[in-house]
């Protein structure tokens, strides 16, 4: 097991080729968000653009259009119950984030169905939030899942009901154990969150606190994780979500000096100038 | 009667324990804000969220769930006019706020009704704003209202209407007399908010000012209320309201030495940071 | 003639006594803003927020609510076509505003004519934007407006509507003549904004500049006087029309040693702590 | 081939006259925003606003209108499917940007063509976005182009489209052959973006950098563009696109000393206080 330190930050952060343009940065397509918890796929997108992926589009309810323009005018929009308008977006996104505030109804496990359905290996998926409790209880989308090698973000119930291990058995070996069966990458969202990588290693946060005890606040981890994935295209992509997990709790831990509770839109707001910072110094 | 003093923030606002999660910090349900009033609930509902709870869901009309999302996307929403909605958030919660920007025609009596046939004791029910008005004119709430020991938030003319005490009747004597009738906590708010605690108690409030004489400030008092219940867990819950009172005067005399009117929302915005201010040394 | 200085803002934002509360500073009505507009009339409240008004509720079209609570969710709402509501709102207040953003359609005239009717002398009545176009249109309201001795806030093109004077003729003796037929104050917008007093008096401002030249600039300053006015409640009601209109452009002359052009939204921005500033030192 | 230096600021950005009002800085008309991609015309109209425009009104899908109040409330607003108010609003423009976030449906096609049967040579037309994709689709509308001397801000895939240009092939000698058949000036974006006039000269940027890869940048341009235009009144109107184009890039340097992605929203906020540091010293 490997705690991750900020080593891993200017590792993956680095300095941008003058020849590119928004395309380079990778297509982030953002899926959830029903009329009850529009918020929470608001929350990630934001942290997407803040994170500097080139190109965001949010595909939710109609009711959080006017919300997600007003907070983050740079990213793009398709209702999220338009088959049509979901498919094609599938088709040209870079990388995928399904479920935050994606609620656990039909409209919902139809949506999931379609991404599981279009979405292949060699764009990234991940998974967060209600769409884990979606799989949880529909095992028939496991052969789909396993070929595309999706990142899970559960916190720890979530990962009870994926996995079956109760929280109080959740350990690296009986975790890693039903990760390998996943095939997927996971980050367990916890007190020290811990990651589990495909290849079998193990990363675990040291960092962030109590403060970031808030709704919202895996919302914009999965954000974040989605943004840097979308630029930072290493082969071995899991140091790529380290580095986003580590920042998320870093950027925390900064804010918490001056406040009592950090909220997901503090963290958000400073990303920008967090990732600055931490930009590898041979390349600045 | 107790003056209240600075010292009541130390003593309540407390550093968090490391294994802790969303959840350990309370579920807060929020309900109000018809058409007419919605900034009420809003800012009711932010106060909440900035000043630590860990879960919010906002019972509202549809016609302010963008602007709730846009000011906090944090929270989550339902429509309070969906019964069958409200009595599932109400079991879920953990403090219930009802009133701000309610309005007291028929739906609004509907819905207190419910959540006054649906809270059970051991939740902490506040009651403001409209709410209050609507309770002075239905005494046969009264019943379900005693065994839920509820916090009034009243201002003297709300607390005239509840009471039947005239304003430049109502004293200390003549207001526990009536308080302790409801087996209620009531805050009444006025120059110099007196609070009258169920084990016959008086904290009086001595800071605050009249910049703070604006439409909303009584919203943000009582989300702060809620957000502190939520998170600060005593069996005395009254400190803990004593604090949230001197929390929200002390935030808006800060502010008033460089404006001159103090609003709601710079109230909001600077919680976090005060609250930091404030915690207890030894837990630093 | 009398070129105001600063000492009108000392004059004027006095401190505020401590035995008060939020009806001591003054119900406002705005009323404007239809779907083409809406900006105008949400800046106008806003400011009228700003500035210190007790409470605020702003009549405009279904179609502002959202944006309205998004940027100043103190505010109360009313749909402007709904007469019952206006007419119940008209007899609540002590402030009127009427005209940024409201349009010169049918809908428009019968929401000036509905205020018009039910506004009594008490009440101070501003009449700014469009509203000055409809009256210019409508002579049959000259009666009904006498009696009001409105406040009018035109700029040059619309007191040339109104008052029949090409702007190339609009000097201090043919602008007194119709004004004094109005038995109304004049606040004539240009370079070097010019107040007729209802008792033959004129205030010249020469501060100001043309980083003021941008869209929306005059309905924050409708928003300034009718905040001024609900609370700071002299008999010579004029020379508080006097310290609002001093007031907007030294904010702005203010901003513009930073910024080349200056928003209305910047102005808003500003107002608590610029009258912060120049409170009456003997009440500091 | 000249490159551009910051000389071009100082040179454009010049003191007001004291005796100037909104309409002395134009009005600009900004057409685009479909529900898919609202935010870009919001973004492109929000530049205008802050770059010193006197009056901006912006016809989009009704669909946009919360956020683009919410996000600039001093924009005024026509729903751009109604042909009777589009016809009405380019009647009275000085400039028309049209294209950001339009899209390329049946609706956007009837919407641009509307324009260029009813835009004239004395208006200043800028071409963006979608509205570059369906020009290069339909040479019907060459005609109708060629006499208004549009300028067009194509990325270097919407030029390909345009000029038939490949990527590759596309150099100062075969773009200039194309440009002036276009009898326009195109504003080439790219790294280290190119300008090409009507009298044939070129200027080139030399600055900006991979921290503007990300959506939104490029409407943000074209804002700021109809924002200078809309004011700086040259008769050699090109040096003001030059200046426009080099202060968006100036400000994205600047910004991206403390951020390691500059977002568009970012640009916007800063544009005020950059064109007062440029304001021309002798008019200082």
């Amino acid at each position: 097991m490997h705690v991750l330190n900020k080593n891993i930050l200017s590792q993956i952060i680095t300095a941008r080729p003058a020849e590119s343009h928004k395309g380079s940065y990778g297509r982030v397509l953002t899926v959830g968000g029903n009329t009850q918890f529009g918020g929470a796929i608001i929350m990630a997108t934001s942290a997407i653009i803040h994170s500097g992926a080139g190109l965001s589009t949010c595909a939710t309810s109609l009711d959080n259009l006017t919300a997600l323009h007003t907070i983050v005018p740079e990213a793009m929009f398709i209702p999220f119950d338009s088959e049509y308008k979901l498919i094609d977006a599938i088709s040209s996104a870079d990388i995928i984030l399904v479920g935050p505030g994606l609620g656990v109804d039909e409209n919902a496990i139809r949506i999931l169905q379609t991404i599981l359905q279009h979405a292949i290996p060699q764009q990234q998926l991940i998974i967060d939030g209600s769409a884990i409790t979606i799989i949880a209880d529909h095992h028939e989308f496991f052969p789909l899942l396993k070929k595309l090698h999706p990142i899970f973000t559960p916190h720890q119930m979530e990962w009870q009901r994926l996995s079956g291990l109760k929280i109080s058995e959740q350990d690296d070996i009986k975790n890693t154990l039903y990760q390998q069966q996943l095939q997927a990458t996971v980050v367990l969202k916890k007190n020290h969150t811990t990651i589990y990588h495909r290849d079998g290693s193990i990363s675990q946060l040291a960092i962030g606190g109590p403060y970031m005890a808030t709704g919202g606040m895996g919302d914009t981890l999965a954000g974040i994780i989605a943004g840097f994935l979308a630029q930072f295209k290493l082969k071995n992509y899991e140091y790529v979500v380290d580095a986003a997990v580590y920042a998320h709790s870093a950027i925390a831990d900064e804010i918490s000096k001056e406040k009592y509770v950090v909220l997901p839109t503090d963290i958000i707001a400073d990303i920008q100038v967090f990732m600055k910072r931490w930009v590898a110094p041979h390349n600045k």
